[in-house]
């Protein structure tokens, strides 16, 4: 007999996975190498040990270790949040008036407000072993930035943001998080290293963008004695870290004996999803079960659904190392949205891997049906949901929608990635009428591709 | 043998309370009766219900009843978010090096970010019941604006808010997530009401204050057909609402055998502190065990500490009926402060009664002494406190810090009322240093209190 399902499963503390699952480990068709931006061979450990903690840069490059251990120390952080509940959506089925069962796992009930912290707390902790002084990282809108600043708060590390610098001047409540949380944010591009003073030198006043703060904190990293460079998303590690997601969900699942049919995520680079379907993609790959997955992106940054699979550039400065994934050209530049975690040129090796292997699908969606599935979802589920993790909101709706009109019970599993709480200047553009939708045209996405490193 | 204490208590949802702990019943010496203000007379639930629900006006008066049972339709709601998890602050007691057992009650783990919705969605309840069309109700910084729209928004009440004008022009987030839930957000003054009106006629371009907004509410409830009053604080129907909070803590840590000695609450109008004591100051008052309970308010508001215990109008507009408790003077304008929460002249009856007999404590704190512990707590804790709650961390970690130097093992326990996402422009001044104290001279407190009503 089937227990009953509650609102919100919670695992115990005991509950709580003891090993990521590294899902490149579990695929046939590994994910091709990451390449050194110098040489253009394959990476190294030792040459990843520059720029990154050496046990990261392990973990980067294994892709063999099917499940590795979770430090006790990060496990023990991770009590003090995790693990995260796994929610049936019983309001908005009711709603829906759905014969789907939907069930969301949600991330937003930590300080940073996202899933980010799974993975911040696991470099501080690495960063910590190897003695180091502190970590250097950039931040857009800065839910990293603050994961990054809790974690390293906790381990007595020091914590260098760069933050772009329209950012840190038009929306001060995240700096001053990453602030109470003991972090130095810096507005980049800033005068303390040398290119963000040869970019101030060539555009005085610029505002300053994404590339440009990895730039600075990749230096940063490098001129000082005992700091290195941390990233919250598109790498390897950062998926491997993220797994906890996925690991929670489907001992979940078990608990209750249900069996998801779709598993639904939004992917930016592409992290949350990849640490999400991790042990699910597991089985399908071994032919334990099957699942559908479907990755979500913005039209205006539509990397999926019409990128190409190519090696590439990590970085707009390129002088990260290039992977090939799906990319719209790391010259990309995709139109201003209210889903800043979603504008990325690329998709993390694995997840591009799988979707070129037909494993996974993709669905882009456009940002006014995204705020509208939000709005709904709010006034229904009661969780203010950020822009992001709307959009796979959209799609887990659209799913139910279409369950309602085939009479399909299925089980629709999204996950729920943040809260929305420093975005209300897009739900109020919302709420106005003013939000608009941008697709780049044939010839911007073009224009993008050309920009490829030719391999 | 004693189970092992997680970071986290969950109780099931089958622990979830059934009924509302109504401490007045426990109580002896009743707090003093309500008066009318047109009748200087005990006010009768039949006048109550021309502002407020009728079942809202019974429990309002009722002071016999222990428990009064949570109808399923708010059980169920409450099951979104609760039961709010019990932490034990291993981390804090660990940086502190105290002997002693620190425990919270969380209840920011709701996108109203604070204990306010336990009310809200009780008093939209009461309000669809009686077959209401909407309700109106006033806001200042806006978190029982937010709750009271989550609140309406589920059951499908038009919900109208009169938000202090400043506020909604200053900090447009909080409105904005009213708006999301689909709540008509009005500045005041406003010129939809008579009273509005004749104060922007008297004092054009004024910013308003909370006693405009609270009249402009009375009138729109009282001129719409179907629509009634609701209120966030103070009365006697939301201190019972929130002893849902006092409930699940006293069942947590009755499940782990835990034996509380303090009980540490923030207090304003005294709604989130009456909640959390109720079972156990039930318990107090019949002699089955003993509490020592601290209520926590600012230097700069200080009711209990250095208020007077008489009649006096709960509202600065005396329109609302008198209470017999700790006051300021209604005419009393507490300074400036960044926990908006807590600048109320006075303090729920229930609770002032209980201070008077000597069975509570009141302590008041500077606002640096509590952004320090803020800070402190963030870091240790991972969570982003309110300011309102941190007054409570504040002693919490005196309290604790006292238990160091005698070597007491005591169990402190404490509410953590909501979390301070909308509040980073105070952590802001904090940061900077520019944040000060303002303590009410005596001659102050004096003038305030000269303007009691002669009774």
């Amino acid at each position: 007999m089937k227990k009953e399902i509650p609102y919100k499963i919670y695992l115990s503390e005991n509950e709580l996975p003891y090993t990521w699952c590294n899902l490149r480990a579990f695929m046939q068709n590994k994910p091709a190498p990451l390449l050194s931006p110098k040489t253009m061979q394959p990476i190294t450990v030792e040459e990843l040990s520059e720029v990154f903690c050496e046990e990261l840069a392990k973990q980067e490059l294994d892709d063999t270790t099917p499940y590795i251990d979770i430090p006790t120390e990060v496990r023990d952080f991770y009590k003090m949040y995790r693990p995260a509940p796994l929610i049936r959506a019983y309001c908005l089925e009711k709603k829906l008036g759905t014969p789907a069962h939907i069930y969301y796992k949600f991330e937003g009930n930590n300080t940073s407000g996202s899933h980010k912290l799974n993975s911040a707390i696991a470099q501080a902790y690495y960063a910590k072993q190897q003695g180091l002084k502190g970590v250097t990282t950039e931040t857009g809108a800065g839910q990293w930035g603050t994961a990054l600043s809790m974690a390293c708060s906790y381990f007595g590390l020091d914590c260098n943001v760069f933050m772009v610098k329209c950012s840190y001047e038009q929306k001060p409540f995240r700096r001053e998080v990453m602030r109470t949380y003991g972090a130095n944010v810096t507005p980049s591009p800033s005068m303390t290293t040398e290119v963000g003073k040869k970019i101030n030198a060539e555009f005085p006043g610029t505002n300053g963008s994404l590339g440009c703060a990895i730039s600075e904190a990749v230096e940063a990293a490098s001129t000082r004695e005992g700091y290195r460079y941390v990233l919250g998303s598109v790498l390897n590690q950062v998926l491997l870290h993220q797994s906890v997601i996925g690991m929670e969900t489907k001992t979940a699942l078990d608990k209750y004996g249900v069996k998801a049919d779709i598993i639904i995520g939004c992917a930016g680079g592409g992290s949350n999803l990849g640490g999400l379907i991790a042990p699910f993609m597991a089985e399908k790959l071994q032919g334990k079960a099957d699942y559908r997955f479907i990755a979500v992106e913005p039209s205006s940054c539509p990397t999926l659904t019409r990128g190409k699979y190519a090696y590439d550039y990590c970085d707009t400065g390129k002088i990260c190392p290039l992977s090939k994934m799906y990319t719209l050209g790391s010259g990309f530049i995709p139109a201003a949205s209210h889903a800043g975690g979603l504008r990325y040129h690329g998709m993390t090796s694995t997840l591009s891997e799988l979707y070129d292997q037909g494993l996974m699908e993709a669905r882009s969606v456009k940002q006014t049906d995204v705020f509208e599935a939000a709005e709904y979802f709010a006034r229904i589920e009661g969780i203010l949901p950020a822009p992001e993790s709307s959009h796979a909101i959209r799609v887990a709706m659209d799913e139910a929608i279409k369950c309602r009109e085939t009479g399909e019970k299925k089980v629709i599993v999204f996950g729920l990635t943040g809260t929305g709480y420093f975005d209300m200047m897009s739900y109020e553009k919302f709420h106005d009428g003013k939000m608009t939708d941008y697709i780049p045209t044939d010839g911007e996405i073009e224009k993008g591709l050309a920009g490829l490193p030719n391999l």
